[in-house]
């Protein structure tokens, strides 16, 4: 593929909310390059150059597209990549649980913003209880190691990125209590564009220091 | 329509976030029914019947489905009412819009929830004169009325339901620097479908004191 027509995924140094881009465009086995901003000069470039429709980050440069706005650019990537649901059946079905992984995340997303012992006690408390046994049900009645019809799609994206999360914040004794999750979660992470993604460069760190002062420089904040 | 066949909203007795489903409803001629909630007994009885996945609402109950989680309902009605686009081109654009018209209408959802005042003005603040001009420039490059080709699509009604919060809040003078959203706001709300929606006995009332503590009893917090 030729440098200049590989997508371009620019955003911090970090996961927040351009990771589950990342990871779609892995499971799709879309290349792409990571550029990332640690200045404020470089962020105002970009709106400058008109390719931030809402002057926000994630900006995903795709098929001569400017593309903004996670949820908008992972739909992208499904319709292209197919994971979006045979029919309209299956199409809804992984839009809700899609729209239910990303409130299960959002447990995650402030880890750093606000004290790190505080999001994970409140993720503890509220979310895991809530989310994890919902999931459950879901992945059970399917039963074929996904949450929808029997091959990965964005609902099962949207629900891997806060499992792998609470697996490295918590170990997989999360799964305890809950096998058809767990299966799920083999099952994913043992496909080879998802195995080759959390082991490779496009995989970013946990929020660190470094990551929450990037946001706010970048930001002028 | 028969009645059993008919489309039932439940929410709250409120706009939140079933308004821009009632919106979208109206905007797609289908006819519905909105059940509210006043109960916390009621709320759990849906749970209980296995009908709200995430023991969220709104519920959509349509063609046999029960739908949650708002985007993924609005999204159901787009393709339903072919209002999502004409191709890939179309369609991504609007749902980037559509996106930023749910961040912009995330300044109004508060109100009540957090004093008035306070809400209106950061609303003023913050988010009018960001939204304001980015709109304006997508509407006036485009010049039809609509956000994205020649007709109605979910960009421009996620757009107007904050200008319709704005408009009566602050007035029509919202307008005065943005000629090109007054235009979309007119031809949006001159078309016969949203105009009988406005009049009629779907579009609810501005959040006050009653819809609060509705919420607060039925979620029992």
């Amino acid at each position: 593929m030729e440098a200049e027509k590989m997508a371009k995924l620019t955003y911090f140094h970090g996961r927040g909310r351009a990771e589950l881009i990342r990871l779609t465009l892995s499971a799709c086995n879309i290349e792409f390059s990571d550029e990332f901003l640690y200045e404020s000069k470089e962020y105002l470039k970009l709106i400058d150059d008109g390719k931030l429709l809402f002057k926000q980050l994630p900006l995903l440069e795709i098929d001569g597209r400017n593309l903004v706005q996670s949820g908008a650019i992972v739909r992208y990537l499904g319709r292209k990549g197919g994971l979006c649901g045979k029919n309209e059946d299956e199409t809804v079905q992984i839009d809700m649980l899609y729209e239910g992984g990303r409130d299960f995340m959002s447990s995650v997303l402030p880890i750093g913003f606000r004290p790190e012992a505080e999001v994970l006690a409140e993720a503890k408390s509220k979310f895991l209880p809530k989310y994890m046994p919902l999931f459950e049900k879901v992945a059970a009645a399917n039963g074929t190691g996904y949450l929808v019809g029997n091959s990965m799609t964005l609902a099962d994206l949207s629900l891997l990125e806060p499992l792998l999360s609470y697996v490295e914040y918590f170990g997989s004794e999360i799964f305890n209590d809950y096998p058809a999750l767990k299966k799920l979660y083999e099952t994913l992470t043992s496909l080879d564009t998802i195995s080759a993604f959390l082991k490779g460069p496009h995989r970013q760190r946990k929020n660190d220091e470094k990551y929450i002062s990037d946001v706010k420089i970048v930001l002028a904040r």
